[in-house]
């Protein structure tokens, strides 16, 4: 069973996530499906992580075993043809060594947080953004975001749901920059807690609008109690930009 | 019955276009229907031009009476509030005098024009951009687009239920550039014929594939037929980003 890597993009609208679920379609389930479509084969599309409902990615990556040596432009392109017209494509397919492991062999995951910052709510990118009406101010998230970065015990951000065996992560990049109405939030590390991405971004508006100083979100940090942080930001803003592996 | 002109956002994925129609939502209806919600006045709202269905905007501006002297920012937010869920967003709202009209006082419309020039379908995107696979040479589309700037008979690039009366237009500016994956085609004139941005697209993209020589470029243009030209650029590509008015 040869084994393949896929670089994938998906449009979370209107999706339960990447997970298979009972309630809705899951990006792994229209991933799975045209695999079967295209070559018979009931197999597991393994991701390198889980995304939430309606949150996309330009870069999400998985693996695969495929019952024969295809070249690997006739797995993407089959599988783009099946996927027609869900929101999901195959931007890459490779060969990849037999113990290749999307989620394992991940060095680092960058996601990007999108909010449109201006007084009337967003039309044509109503989906892919938070809209955050009242002006932010940037220097002052950019001053917050410096004392999340490097090693936490981040329990202040994560989910109660979150199942990491450990609380404690390395935030490598933690970036706020404004271009124009919209603001993003870069995050970059090896690895996420659940929902810690949108409970940062939540935390951060709060000093962006004022409501928060720069001091009270060290003092969220080190209450080690999801109560202290901010609220959770929608996920429609969310998008997983990049996989980071070994030689990239 | 003072006068407002609006500057509006919208996102025309499953509308029939601007102009109201019996065969489904346009945009122009669900302004008039949020104006009759907000002030109970039946009022007509007047586009600086028409867009198709399908077509986008970021910055299309039109004009309408109300039956009072509201202050322009609560026209505005009101307007919102009532168009919600829809894909169409007040940015603008303005007091105007009496005799301004949108159309006609219009000095310019640019339009830009999406090609999303990559192998892999668009996923996030879909409704946004051409999807073109093969490579496209940019510098041969920049050359051809020379050809067609300044004053000519479009008729080649004029649809046949186009109503203006002359097909002389003047073209002020035709820029393609590419940014990755993507080229993008600004248009700037004072009016354009019924379908002529996405005609000359689709011709540009037969010469950026190598079919057609920049030559028949000039050929098409002159033959003043549109039988000439290159096939329709589809709907989704196309967004109205700016009216031009005096003083802007």
């Amino acid at each position: 069973m040869p084994r393949y890597k896929l670089i994938l993009e998906y449009d979370g609208t209107g999706l339960v996530g990447w997970q298979r679920q009972e309630n809705g379609r899951s990006v792994q389930q229209i991933v799975e499906e045209a695999v079967a479509r295209f070559c018979g084969a009931a197999v597991v599309v393994h991701g390198a992580g889980r995304t939430d409902a309606g949150v996309h990615a330009l870069g999400q990556a998985a693996h695969l075993d495929l019952p024969r040596d295809y070249p690997p432009d006739t797995v993407r392109s089959a599988l783009n043809q099946h996927m027609r017209p869900a929101a999901v494509a195959v931007l890459e397919a490779a060969r990849v060594a037999d113990d290749f492991d999307a989620r394992r062999r991940a060095l680092g995951r960058l996601y990007r947080y999108r909010i449109l910052n201006r007084r009337a709510p967003p039309a044509v990118e109503r989906d892919r953004v938070w809209h955050v009406g009242p002006p932010l101010d940037v220097a002052h998230m950019r001053d917050a975001a410096a004392l999340l970065l490097g090693r936490h015990d981040f329990t202040t951000f994560r989910d109660s749901s979150c199942q990491a065996r450990s609380p404690v992560k390395t935030l490598d990049a933690l970036d706020v920059t404004r271009d124009g109405e919209e603001i993003r939030i870069e995050a970059r590390a090896r690895s996420f807690l659940h929902h810690q991405v949108r409970n940062m971004v939540g935390t951060l508006k709060l000093v962006g609008a004022g409501k928060w100083h720069v001091a009270d979100v060290a003092r969220a940090l080190e209450a080690r109690d999801r109560r202290a942080g901010g609220p959770t930001a929608p996920a429609a803003g969310l998008c997983l930009v990049r996989v980071i592996y070994p030689g990239d």
